[in-house]
């Protein structure tokens, strides 16, 4: 079988896009143009209304730069230099976290909970509890390095319950999986381009309260990424405050047209859900074992463990299924050998079936018996619980 | 006329790029896949050799966002907490490097010459011999807010002179103006992928000594913005650290194919060259005046003072050649009333004829006399002088 020009790619973003995003990018904008400041307003009243955040007090806005710069900007501008912040991790989006706060030499205490354990609101009470001056609470919605699903619901409660205030990593799970601020209040949460409205990447966002973002004039360490200034610069300008990817702008107008034409955020989860639960029964069948259980499995990436057969090697298995027109993904777990299938991007469940077709031409051609292949994964989460 | 589907920027990036750069953005590249891997690695190799810098200790760290993040990541990465910036600012990209040191908390003084003027040698002598602390200058190549080409040559040499370290903006320069560092040589520079290689904007990036990017390590007040982790981490994994704008990076490379297709950096520099003078030519014929004299004058951008007549307004201009197919820009200028057109992007002398002929037009639909209209530019230039 040859490569086909354009494989799909089964990862958490950049992800699959539709023809027609693509082909949004085939003209030159204007940063300074009238035009183009529409299309920048267009955007934001659009990510607002998917956060249903509009006339609650809650404004856009997006940054140029990756997902992570988002999350950096949100952590300088929020947190004030006094702040002091908790972190629930579990996983290599949580350690980031916590990494950016040393950078911007803000107090933080991590509360990780390994690789495939989500935070629970019994613990973040009793942390709350025990330390009073705790001002914020950050969390991971959908930690990619395992695709849990966090329950930030349970989460927020806690945290309004304190006085505290949230700020969510949804990057990977906003436009899917519910986040509308007027059932889940929150400080501010940032999502990107490329992930579940199916855009490009090149620019994040944040969603957050107008009151957040007055208040964060002054606490940034960055420029580039003071969200105070790039919010007021645009309320009264229309602009970036520095070159947009306009081509990433224009492709995401096209991804959030079809996004309200595919049903918004319902219709987005049906179809990742659908994805997901055909591509996992595919790979049960094929002797592939999950690394989470049903309840904590979230409808945007699953990580299946490695088969402990011989003959089995990530990247020969990785150039098989590439043969085949799918890119897959590495694991991203501390200590057991892994591997990733994206749900997300404009790929459906026929794409999923065969996606399992493929990884079963795979595993034989690879020499590794299908339906019941020796996994490491039982004995391996039972070391990591312990 | 009627507006066309994809008008010209004249403007100093995002410009218009060739139809085969934004074809090349009509794929979904995987990022962490080892195609996308080479693709970064191709990229890294072929700035490093525009700039002359192969085997003499630089390296190119790409980095997403725009432009200005490229800078500020320079300014933290390579300035350590106690060193002090000498600044050269004359327009708004100078200041800019000011604000940005602001926020980093790092020490530095800035010598401002106005709107038009250069900085020169004598002055950085006199600076430095007066000021033994400080320890690295900033300069910015081509200050794109009047349009001035900077003595960055005679200012490399008096900074080697006395061992402190330039940092230069060369943000709408490279590519196109020479900086090889071979002759000209510099602790690092910066520029933008949507400026003189004519590719699509989402990143930038810094060529720099190696021996500043290894003691970089630490410097940094923005994990987003650290060049040495960035290039750290690109050298052992081949990948970026965070996201990378997969299609912006597609379109740069066909961009580079283009580039030395047409003859690299001297090619380049011979067709802005004669956009700037044929352009020039006619706006003169039309009776507007170019606020720098031909010594300074950029082949990037040239600004215009506005016309002092009644019936000029620069919105109506601007609506004016827009109809006619043609973005140009603002002024920038502090204090009189100005614009500017850019001479960079995928367009010859025979586009450069035509934006004249729509001045024109422009000028005839206002009702403002071309040939001798009245400027307020010689006063203004004595005012500003004063």
């Amino acid at each position: 079988m040859t490569t086909p020009a354009d494989p799909y790619l089964l990862t958490p973003g950049p992800l699959t896009t539709a023809a027609s995003t693509k082909a949004a990018m085939q003209r030159d904008w204007g940063s300074w143009d009238a035009d183009f400041r529409a299309m920048t307003a267009r955007l934001r009243a659009a990510l607002l209304e998917i956060a249903g955040g509009t006339d609650l007090g809650y404004d856009c806005v997006p940054l140029q730069g990756s997902g992570s710069y988002c999350v950096e900007a949100m952590l300088g501008s929020f947190v004030p230099r006094d702040g002091h912040v908790l972190v629930l991790a579990n996983g290599a989006y949580g350690k980031r976290i916590a990494t950016t706060l040393r950078y911007l030499e803000r107090r933080h205490t991590v509360h990780d909970t390994g690789d495939y354990l989500p935070p629970r609101a019994a613990d973040v009470e009793r942390l709350l509890a025990a330390h009073a001056d705790i001002t914020h609470v950050v969390v991971v919605h959908c930690e990619t390095s395992s695709g849990i699903l966090n329950p930030i619901g349970e989460i927020a409660e806690v945290v309004a319950r304190h006085g505290r205030r949230l700020l969510i990593d949804s990057m990977s799970a906003f436009g899917a999986v519910p986040l509308d601020v007027r059932a889940l209040p929150c400080e501010a949460f940032v999502s990107s381009a490329n992930k579940c409205i199916e855009g490009v990447p090149g620019f994040g966002f944040v969603i957050a309260k107008k009151s957040a973002l007055e208040a964060a004039k002054g606490n940034s360490h960055s420029l580039a990424l003071d969200l105070h200034d790039q919010w007021d610069v645009m309320n009264r300008t229309g602009q970036w405050r520095f070159t947009p990817p306009t081509h990433a702008v224009a492709a995401f107008l096209e991804a959030l047209r079809l996004y309200a034409e595919q049903g918004g955020q319902p219709g987005r989860l049906a179809r990742y859900t659908r994805n997901r639960d055909v591509m996992v029964a595919g790979m049960q069948a094929l002797g592939f074992e999950p690394l989470l259980t049903d309840a904590w499995r979230s409808p945007i990436i699953v990580t299946f463990f490695s088969p402990a057969h011989a003959n089995f090697s990530f990247a020969r298995f990785y150039e098989l299924m590439k043969e085949q027109g799918f890119i897959i993904y590495p694991g991203k777990l501390t200590r057991v050998e892994s591997f990733r299938i994206g749900c997300i991007g404009a790929l459906d469940e026929s794409v999923m079936r065969r996606v399992v077709q493929a990884c079963g031409t795979a595993l034989r051609t690879m020499g590794v018996p299908d339906g019941a292949p020796e996994h490491a994964s039982l004995d391996a989460r039972e070391a990591l619980a312990a």
